[in-house]
């Protein structure tokens, strides 16, 4: 047995409270290592008594990578505490007692020996990852406001131009507003959309306003805090969530307090609001107006245009914790996207919980990491991330080809044994971004490869978030192409594709039980035929999606009710799935 | 090559930083399968202008176990964050890149995908784990109160016993207390003691004083505030620090919380401040005293006189806290020892962080936990935890000989790999304690085999406590026998165990920056002949302890100064051995 393959971490992904009072508890073991794993457990302090030690009962293999196999536990426990241990019985008739000392023989000694045990001392609802149950239900909409729709000609920036008027540079402003959205409100509710991510909206120099000068202010150029107010009043009326984008990891270099450190340097009484490591603060300039060398300070990346926030300054991090709590407790927003969330402190984002949680019930954090996030997601700082690495996998499978069915299931498979079973399902799916280039872009406008990639993402853990006219076949490169102003002439729009959208997000609102809870079953067998298949099963609700990512037509036997399809034409039980077809069948 | 054994993590004992703006990073291998480890780092926004992913860096292969090979690196970085990933060359000649999407052959491809790296985003000092320096300097010595000294007959309980006139029962009183400890003080300052683990003095029912009755009141049988501030004052003036016991996972049934709960039921206002699942609240008798069954409410194992507090209750929550912060703000202590502290949620211990960094500067918590404790020595809950686990490995070894001298090596590199390594040297090192039998009766009364043991503890990295009247060669069994009372008739007391007791502590004190934070070097070379040798080596001063842990006579050729021996003779440049004899030497 390869015993040096086995892990398992208390208090971890791999031991978690997943409901009130429900442990769950994993182990990793080498695939296809161990017939069978065991757990031992029971109260601490009544080993001797209850002998539930001598009691194995067994786990049940849920995922598996290309190196590993997961087991996984649930239990409730009379006292709400339990030590435990593991019995890993191998294939090549080894049988070990994994525990907190390590591997052991497994044999009487080993097993009576309470150090051996892991322990999940007392279940603690106060330290419980906890999803807010809204999140699950929700199909997301991501609106760069700049480019979304122009409904007030009146607060235009100077020198905007006409929309859609060109392909976007990074320096142009197109007019794009709160009103304009505001006017389209009906166009999403149509769509079936119960969230919308805003882009950044405060007083920002950029069209993307990720480099804020006053976090208290909405962009004069978007409107006021009057109008806010009434639109998110509108959302909520239509049964739509509202998440700000907050950038705390750097100011824009116009804010008042950075000019104050520009002009009094290390007599400023901001001077520490900023990670400064020479006075007077100065760069070279670089290639262009986001590139410089020889900064003297912290910056976002390479700009010099977003010095980095100290956000261990007590008035630094008091100023932003009130910017939180002021847009939730007087505009009722539901949830913050964390800009470049990874490069801020910890101790910021427990704070920042805090004030979140505290201000409003089931709010939702959603930060910004590209990157395995363990340790922003044990509970107390993000409720999810961005969630790129499982995307961009999809992306990769389907659409680059660069791995076959057998690497993509055990590449997604390891992103799920990342997190507790509750984050992923309200993990943050997004295939595309104004950091990214379109998905009909990167799919090479194949409108058929793009509806597959869709629909496999629809049927993950995890929400769904719709990038602002990806609904009517926009396309576009990466930053700044992404950003091109949303199509509003009927006769550019594809309306072929927004009915497909329409389909897709009522599909999952109407499943989003299953979506979120079931079990991940894999359906390898026809992986020579490029076929995969995954059902997600919770209680006995199945739900089953068939892909073709083959070069040729496939005959798929299925049985059930057609939720959703593509390239698929039906004949008794049976499908033809083209080449990029597919079928979601409950 | 056994990828399936290749481990690390961000953000955890992996990757850390060790001091300011220094990180420090780890990667696990399976034992003797890498030749060697190189690491690919740099600034995650220069990867393709500086090129660092084309440059490995070696890696050094410092602590193995039985299963596995840690290596380790430490790098600052010009802008304070990084990406990197690990080139693992296997003995058998595989090289992969592994990182945050797993193993990889190591090509071209691999290299320059920059998904394929982990990420310490920012290098946050306000997320380090601090160690306070004074801890490593410190030796420390646990008083049992009731049990140390009887220094004012006039606060003697009922019914207190003649001093030491019976071996101690559960419910006996002996009449020790605070003015005893002052009035010895000058003993511990002779013995070269600079910290003193007080256990509970707080007001209780019970000899031991764990089931506190007010947690704002010294019990009256041992004094009153006004001494006990002249305590404290006398030992910081010998520079001696207090460290006081908080037990805040339970109260004691006489409590008037819990009395107010036995008399309301649900109408009292304590009735949240404990886990209560059914009013009334009872109980049937059990066994003894702190045995019952049935009990309708949650209690510390299973006695029915230590109900447990609900420590997410606000007012309760509060309530400890003021506590927490009164005795360090009005008496100027140095540290808590927290009781039972695995059973209390991550949420509460993260606040009482907070209390104590912000009310006293470098001030050391140290947590009661028996078992594998990472979650709680992340940087923001414990200082430390009672090192049981790493002691009971050396007791087994050394005592119980329950294993060879490589697996006792394997287990403490084990130990020693599951933390930061600060935190490795603040651990607590206990080889007994109130809850213990004595190091003595444990090793047979063999007092040269307590010696061999002591010279090895006090050779580890983590800071060592002496249980009071060891330095005496007192005994006792399982709790109570280990409670005795101390023993001060001079023709009682084993002076040459005093006069060791004196040496090793002047060893250690000397030597503490060596022991804290020097390398492990082992060398198990002559283990057929139970020759087990340590050398912890910190910017070439080097200290060496060779152990004799077999059966025969054995000649050591060694070189340096002679710090501390038992059971050595010296003859040129070698040493003769007795069976459980030791050598340290600098």
């Amino acid at each position: 047995m390869n015993t040096a393959a086995i892990y398992h971490r208390p208090d971890s992904e791999y031991a978690f409270l997943y409901k009130k009072d429900l442990m769950h508890l994993r182990i990793r073991t080498a695939r296809g290592d161990a017939t069978l794993v065991n757990i031992l457990h029971g109260d601490t302090y009544s080993m001797d008594k209850e002998k539930w030690n001598e009691k194995p009962v067994p786990m049940k293999l849920t995922l598996s990578t290309n190196l590993f196999d997961y087991w996984e536990f649930e239990t409730k426990e009379p006292f709400n505490r339990m030590s435990y241990a593991f019995q890993v019985i191998g294939r090549d008739g080894t049988e070990i007692l994994y525990g907190d000392q390590g591997a052991f023989p497994y044999n009487d000694e080993s097993v009576h020996k309470g150090n051996n045990y892991f322990r999940m001392p007392y279940f603690h609802e106060a330290d419980r990852f906890k999803a807010p149950d809204w999140v699950k239900k929700t199909v997301w909409y991501q609106v760069f406001p700049e480019r979304f729709s122009n409904g007030d000609k009146s607060n235009d920036p100077e020198n905007t131009l006409p929309w859609g008027s060109k392909a976007p540079d990074r320096q142009d402003f197109f007019g794009g507003d709160l009103q304009g959205i505001m006017d389209h409100l009906d166009h999403l509710v149509d769509m079936g959309i119960n969230g919308i991510y805003f882009c950044p909206i405060f007083k920002a120099y950029s069209n993307h306003k990720y480099d804020t000068i006053d976090y208290l202010e909405i962009d004069p150029s978007f409107g006021d805090k009057k109008l806010f107010k009434k639109l998110v009043n509108e959302c909520h009326k239509r049964g739509i969530k509202v998440m700000l984008d907050a950038v705390f990891n750097h100011m824009g270099d116009n804010s008042p307090q950075w000019q104050d450190v520009v002009k009094n340097g290390e007599k400023s009484k901001y001077a520490d609001w900023f990670h400064i490591n020479k006075f007077p603060v100065s760069y070279e300039e670089g290639n262009d107006f986001e590139d410089a060398h020889d900064i003297t300070y912290d910056v976002f990346a390479t700009t010099p245009h977003m010095p980095k926030i100290n956000t261990a300054n007590p008035d630094a991090k008091k100023y932003l914790l009130d910017v939180a709590k002021y847009w939730i407790e007087e505009f009722d927003i539901d949830a913050w996207r964390l800009d470049v969330a990874n490069e801020i402190d910890h101790e910021f984002w427990k704070d920042f919980r805090r004030v979140c949680d505290s201000t409003k019930k089931d709010f939702y954090i959603l930060g910004e990491v590209w990157h395995s996030s363990q340790s922003w997601l044990n509970g107390d700082e993000f409720s999810a991330v961005m969630n790129y690495a499982y995307t961009d996998l999809i992306k990769d499978f389907f659409i680059k080809k660069e791995m076959a069915i057998p690497k993509v299931v055990s590449e997604i498979n390891n992103q799920l044994m990342l997190y507790r079973k509750q984050t992923n399902q309200i993990q943050f799916n997004v295939l595309d971004s104004h950091d990214t280039a379109r998905l009909l872009t990167v799919a090479n406008n194949d409108k058929d490869l793009e509806k597959q990639v869709l629909g496999f993402t629809y049927l993950q853990p995890g929400v769904p978030c719709v990038y602002y006219g990806d609904e009517y076949g926009m396309t576009g490169g990466d930053d700044p192409d992404c950003r091109k102003c949303m199509v509003w002439d009927q006769k550019d729009q594809d309306h072929k594709m927004y009915d497909f959208f329409k389909d897709l997000i009522s599909f999952r609102k109407n499943n989003h039980q299953v979506m979120s809870e079931g079990s991940m079953d894999w359906n390898v067998s026809q992986t020579d035929k490029g076929i995969l298949e995954l059902t997600r099963n919770l209680d006995g609700k199945t739900i089953t999606g068939i892909f073709n990512t083959g070069e040729k037509a496939q005959v798929v036997l299925v049985d059930g009710e057609l939720l959703l399809s593509n390239l698929a034409e039906n004949f008794g039980d049976n499908f033809t799935l083209q080449p990029k077809g597919f079928v979601i069948l409950k």
